[in-house]
């Protein structure tokens, strides 16, 4: 007795009947007496035949699946717009797969790779790196949205807060408030959304004339240990201190804060912070961040709303929402006093 | 001419030659002349040709990918266990595919049925329904890991934290500060590290004679909003209130704390918290949960080592891997004085 796999050709052999007659009788379709199809489902329950149907979706050129990369699931901003996403999707029939790059451009490609050879639905990019990415995205002829990212000649859908505009008003609240010397702690440098919030710093400071400070600028991963380690050296490095910090995100600042009170800097008595995202946390008492958000609820519909419709018309024109980010004042910053 | 694919028959048949030697071509094998090899990779350029590797794979077998299903991408518990499991899978030669089940049986049912269909290299289990997955996963022949829970009769390798002790000790803890009154906020009723810290309390309020209160007990999907609204019902609807609450994990804690806050509970004053999981943001300044760790560096590493180990021989002996909680005390519990 064979060990294990049959194909359809051996369950066919096996009651001398045509492949299509066992294919039908399996999928239900017309074409086969009820005996018959009796007669099938019983050898094939029997001799544990498993059809393949993703060898079958595959011919049939679609699969209800659609593949998402983002850059780090512990990022609690991207896993709120992964979870709302995939809601979203989810109702209207299509499963998600979640795939987390560590900003690691080899591993995106990989992710896309498979994404074409699995023949997924569709492809959203909540990280998407260089020229290298956008060269295999033109390649692949599926529906595809890019979410929180710029690539340089992209032009397909793409839902992005404006995120020059939110670096630009954090500097401005700051401004009111009377600070003069702010620093900055920049994303990973392949991030785009961290580029042009530090493009947006820089372009306000410019414009109303206060100093640009290079010792004043920072990077983080955009994790929370990273923050409470850059404050060490914020702390024990700098001669002089801003007296006011923007943030690239809401973890890092949580970690920051953490480690200047460590080291026995008052918020925002002795430094104000501004962040992005407003995630969930920030808002919660004792940590309280002043934080522009990035209306992740909207963000997430948009995505799964441009998705949807390709899905349905691949030939549909591109859209490219730019989502407004607001300022949330909580208890980071407050007026700076001489 | 043919629109969209081409099969490798139809390449061989273009050039007269056998569908072997295109494969043999295209895959740098030897037994090609270089000229040969040239004409193919041109033609196979030209036409967009594309080798069907997963139907490969499939037919070898196996792939390079490890399934992983947890319940919720927005548990930061989950995120850092799928973050430390697909780092070291990564180091191994192995991706990682992530399904966020919502805690729903079907969905989860559904995964795996894909899991099987694509032919994945293993699966991981980070959450785990009841009965009729557990049927699934017998009849999967597949290297399986379940993570941080039990079903009852499964008997393969599993990595999980001693639940029932770690609700035993916060209920010690507790005692030691005096507290006679203490309550409990449970997670999912599916999850069987929720029930076991539950019965854990119950044991230990019964072992050293302290009352059971049906009134104290709440349910939360272990979710931050979750903990602030039954902060709400705990603050509004109770005639007596308990002196402590044994919370099923942080980030129901920490919406808990906000909550009481906000309606003027001192913690720990007022109310002294112990929660489960130490998650990063517990240590932050503000929040400072005292908390029973899971060591999900620990459970991260043998969860992969356990799969790796599979991986490489299926007919290994399985194991049972039960991990240590340890309390870690902070701000939020304290004497009780009557």
């Amino acid at each position: 007795m064979k060990n294990g796999k049959y194909s359809i050709s051996d369950v066919a052999e096996m009651l001398g009947v045509s492949k299509s007659t066992v294919s039908r009788a399996i999928n239900g379709n017309s074409g086969v007496g009820e005996e018959l199809r009796k007669k099938v489902l019983d050898l094939v329950e029997e001799i544990g035949y498993k059809p393949n149907t993703i060898a079958q979706s595959l011919s049939r050129g679609h699969m209800n699946i659609v593949a998402l990369i983002l850059g780090d699931i512990r990022n609690p901003f991207y896993a709120d717009l992964t979870f709302n996403i995939q809601r979203i999707l989810n109702k209207h029939g299509y499963m998600v797969m979640v795939f987390n790059s560590e900003y690691d451009v080899r591993r995106e490609i990989e992710f896309l790779k498979l994404t074409l050879q699995f023949n997924f639905a569709g492809l959203i990019l909540i990280t998407a790196q260089a020229e290298s990415v956008e060269g295999m995205l033109h390649s692949m002829n599926i529906p595809i949205v890019l979410v929180n990212r710029i690539l340089p000649s992209y032009e397909g859908d793409s839902v992005l807060t404006d995120n020059f505009r939110a670096g630009y008003m954090a500097v401005m609240h700051l401004l009111e408030l009377k600070h003069k010397h702010i620093g900055f702690i920049k994303g990973p440098g392949i991030s785009s959304a961290s580029t042009q919030r530090f493009d947006g710093y820089r372009q306000a400071l410019q414009n109303f004339g206060l100093p640009f400070n290079e010792e004043y600028v920072f990077a983080s991963d955009l994790k929370l240990e990273t923050g409470i380690s850059l404050a060490q050296k914020f702390v024990k490095e700098l001669k002089e201190r801003p007296s006011a910090m923007v943030i690239v995100n809401d973890m890092t600042a949580v970690g920051f804060m953490d480690g200047c009170k460590e080291n026995g800097l008052r918020i925002p008595e002795d430094l104000s912070i501004v962040s992005f995202d407003n995630v969930d946390i920030s808002a919660i008492k004792g940590i309280e961040l002043t934080t522009i958000s990035q209306h992740v609820d909207e963000m997430s519909e948009h995505t799964a709303r441009l998705m949807l419709k390709q899905l349905k018309n691949k030939e549909c024109k591109p859209e490219r929402v730019i989502l407004e980010p607001t300022l949330v004042v909580r208890n980071t910053t407050s007026l700076y006093e001489e």
